[in-house]
């Protein structure tokens, strides 16, 4: 069972994740996380791992397992997000396990680090966002780059996970590099250490001063997108509404849009701009130009048959 | 107390969250939502909401904590992820709120969508991954084609929220042309509908095929990055081990790389390297075309003064 036990409250543990230890003979997983559930670990064979020991403790649980014994596998969080379930798998299938085999597995889902943090320093996730590790033992730095970079020119809300280290105390001196091609100085950041946990701490500050706050090993960085702001000790990324409704005017419909239905420059009405774009007399490379998408994305879109959709009857959508 | 329940079981929500719903006087939710906690809300007001009113929602909640009531406002997954905490932050600003105010907010965290969905179907997350909406009743079709334009060239794992409704059929479509663009036709990709509830449902397939799959309102999609595999039934995508260890020959560490520290082609290295193509006559901008870097981020990493770093001694890291 590998146990995702979210923030490290007993408050915040899924009931499924308390029974799955409550349940197991034997409980491994790294120090602090054992730390965190030491009232859960009455009678049990405890198995404390070190940090860089993933693939040991994945290892130690198929060993015990095989063994007959019921194993809890700990990760912060959940296990599925830079936890254990990836290298458990990795190293189950390395044995010859297949789900035919005795030993069976269960995940048990908990709210991750984004989740957590995201939930004390108010709504900064709301719209799409990414998860990207700084950590470069297992991922060349390029790749990294490359995905800072691109989440940044596509105005994602982004959550960094492993910031810095002892070691590694660079890496976010080129986050922040990247993410100012892109961004304004002011895009709000918070950095939150420790959620839900004794020693949590919580700071905002901007992009261009986030090189230069405290983080560690126990932070989670948010960086917030174009239309995030920080207001009242609150970081907020709005979902949305101004776009169809008129907030200051008591959330009026603005013209031309309509609730549950999609917006005017959603996809069919941005089709329909296209084409008389188009037929206007714009090249294809102009409108790649002006809607900042790839040339030969508009040319498809404008060569596929254009069909009215039949639209069923019935409610709206969120 | 913004609420986010998890997928919709009991055994999978947070102690945090059941006390919540028990403490207060008021619920408030769509309906489905509503339904999937009914054990929990004898003696209590319900307030049923459709799923387009995600602002009266807000609105009720919190005229019903200005009478003095406590509420819980509650959401699948996770409040913070596509859920009610960003529009409700938006209504509380708007009618003049301040945490000051006697009326007070708790965003209680919850496994959101991709967590749950996720441990249903293998490790397919495990590495840096997103979440994109295609949704766009409240927001442009180019902003959305253009976020999973680069998070397909970035080579993320991506979770598809509200992929397909009645009235959207198009959006799944347009987001298959955008990946085919790069990722193979082979990727694969998990469709899970319901997770942890009765009608439980999910389809592996390809990119290729992604968008004739049965897919709802109640479905998220999981496209895999470009490690990504199938095996048995499951879905990993590897952590990397392989960049720094021969999984074939019992794990011993490649050469020139070292467990617990960067890997050679981590920043320190890589950009060792660099220093040493540019001095050997690389121009920046064949440099930037061989590592898919912006030619102005060479140029600046390139400039910065080169000190060795002083590494402290300690443990290694995961």
């Amino acid at each position: 069972m590998l146990v995702g036990i979210g923030p490290g409250s007993v408050d915040h543990m899924t009931a499924r994740a308390r029974a799955a230890i409550a349940e197991a003979d034997v409980v491994i997983g790294y120090v602090t996380y054992i730390k965190l559930v030491a009232d859960l670990l009455d009678g049990k064979e405890i198995i404390r791992k070190s940090m860089t020991e993933e693939l040991d403790r994945a290892v130690s649980a198929l060993a015990s397992a095989r063994a007959g014994k019921k194993v809890a596998l700990i990760s912060s969080g959940d296990a599925g997000v830079y936890g254990m379930a990836g290298p458990t798998y990795e190293v189950l299938f390395q044995s010859g396990w297949t789900p035919d085999d005795p030993v069976q597995v269960e995940i048990v889902p908990g709210a991750s680090a984004l989740n957590s943090c995201a939930a004390l320093v108010g709504a900064p996730l709301t719209h799409d966002f990414c998860a990207i590790s700084l950590s470069d033992l297992l991922t060349p730095w390029p790749t990294i780059a490359r995905r800072l970079d691109a989440v940044a020119m596509a105005d994602f809300v982004v959550a960094l996970y492993n910031p810095k280290s002892g070691r590694r105390t660079r890496q976010i001196v080129e986050a922040q590099r990247l993410f100012l091609r892109h961004r304004r100085a002011d895009t709000p950041v918070a950095i939150v250490k420790s959620a839900y946990r004794r020693r949590e701490n919580i700071v905002f500050t901007t992009l261009d001063r986030m090189a230069d706050a405290d983080i560690g090993m126990l932070s989670t960085v948010l960086i917030g997108n174009s239309n995030t702001f920080v207001r009242d000790g609150l970081m907020v990324t709005p979902r949305g509404y101004a776009n169809k409704y008129d907030m200051e005017e008591g959330g009026a419909t603005r013209a031309g849009e309509k609730a549950g239905r999609s917006l005017s420059t959603g996809l069919l009405g941005w089709l329909d701009q296209l084409q008389a774009e188009h037929a206007a007399g714009a090249t294809i490379e102009a409108l790649a130009a002006r809607h900042r998408l790839p040339a030969d994305y508009i040319a498809a879109t404008l060569a596929e048959p254009w069909e009215d959709e039949a639209v069923p009857a019935g409610e709206g959508e969120a």
